[in-house]
């Protein structure tokens, strides 16, 4: 398990040296102050977001408009926001939380699969809110051989060090994209050639006589709300998961396992 | 959902009435104070855990003798970490951890599926440490249409606060039993005619080439060490979850969905 360069809860040794000022919180490892954050963005380290407090002027401007332009979520704060999140040291303004692990790019997933001479089989999870599901379904398309799962960049928990430990390591092994929207990303993937098939309580098919090879993305809607209305509309068939009691519902990493599982299961009969 | 009698962080008001003094901690309801530990015991609310602190004399010597006799697992602490646990209240050396919902006895699991005609569809959870992962279990057993859960006293989360919310409400309609010993409940169920079916890394059978009909308990493992020795010795045969990558490993709560969800497509087919 990988949570980038520096250990959480490494206490804030070298304030003078060259080494970016790292502090950690629940969410994930974060970097503060100008000089650190700037460094991290040239580095091209995964950043999930940017809090920034006062005027985008000076160093502090250029600090935005590069994490812009490298789509980085950038927020604004108040400074006591931002005192608190980075614990009540000089921030200088701004701070930004490192990913646990590096994202990857849509490119790369397909690229990985066309290397391995397999058909895409690429997992969309449409705003999965908590670090143990995210966690447990990379874990889960570590274990089905999945080549890679496009988060969006809002609304949905990004590579956070409780995710990296929720997946058992898997993190590191599994490619992560994350794209600004996922309706976007889907029609992108149609013009690839890719089927999307969305997963919904009203889908028509069981997910168990669906036909789950071949080119895919297979798409996992949120805990509570399950899919967008969009996203739904965007998917080429629907399938569902049949339940026994009328009150039944599943946890959204125990319902990604069951679909992925009769996935891996037909495509390695193929 | 249900936590009992009282909500979750309802204020102490009535501390000389009739009703139980009450507070809360992250694993469940706590009720605390002789009268009221007593009272709960003999009106047979399903009590995970009770502490005390001093001598086993007086009525507190009863309270044991009494918790003994019930079955409920009994242990002795210092008084500062009943202090703690009952957040420094007058908790006259002794404190009940309250189940977020009753138990069932292993006889009622088999007696509601014999009830509705049906083989007996068991779920064995052999030392399940996360609350998460146990009431995402009992989300999936009522939607497969298990007919109950066998957990074991010790060295395994019972039904707390946490797990109730992650069953999302589906603790209410599941039923789940509490063994002393997995391994002679096992032996039990044997002679009532159910197979014993293990999971494990090494099981000889994909879940999905083994036969999961008839009267069945399906057994899972701990999250860190799978199924104990003893219990894997017990059971009949071992089914294994194919993995594509050798460094996987799946969530138990997803390897549990999954290979549940296996068995209710069987058994809805047959």
């Amino acid at each position: 398990m990988s949570y980038g360069r520096y250990k959480p809860n490494t206490p804030h040794k070298n304030r003078d040296s060259e080494r970016p000022l790292v502090g950690t919180d629940t969410s994930g490892e974060i970097i503060y102050g100008r000089n650190s954050v700037m460094e991290a963005l040239k580095a091209g380290r995964s950043i999930n977001k940017i809090h920034f407090c006062g005027e985008m002027s000076g160093s502090l401007g250029e600090i935005i408009a590069l994490a812009k332009e490298q789509n980085v979520v950038v927020v604004k704060q108040s400074k006591q926001k931002l005192d608190e999140i980075c614990g009540n040291v000089n921030h200088q303004g701004v701070a930004a939380y490192v990913a646990a692990a590096d994202y990857a790019e849509v490119d790369d997933i397909l690229a990985f699969a066309a290397g391995k001479g397999e058909d895409p089989f690429v997992i969309i999870l449409d705003e999965i809110q908590d670090a143990g599901n995210l966690g447990a379904i990379i874990r889960t398309a570590d274990a089905v051989g999945a080549h890679g799962i496009i988060i969006p960049k809002r609304r949905a928990v990004p590579l956070t060090g409780a995710v990296a430990k929720a997946s058992s390591g898997a993190v590191s092994y599994v490619k992560v994209a994350r794209v600004p929207s996922i309706v976007s990303e889907i029609e992108d993937l149609k013009k690839k050639g890719l089927w999307i098939i969305g997963t919904a309580a009203d889908g028509k098919t069981s997910f168990y006589n669906a036909d789950l090879t071949g080119p895919v993305a297979i798409v996992i809607g949120n805990e509570g709300a399950g899919m967008g209305r969009l996203v739904a509309e965007k998917c080429d068939f629907t399938v569902s998961i049949p339940m026994a009691g009328d009150v039944s519902s599943l946890n959204a990493s125990v319902a990604a396992g069951v679909v992925l599982y009769e996935a891996f299961k037909q495509r390695n009969k193929k």
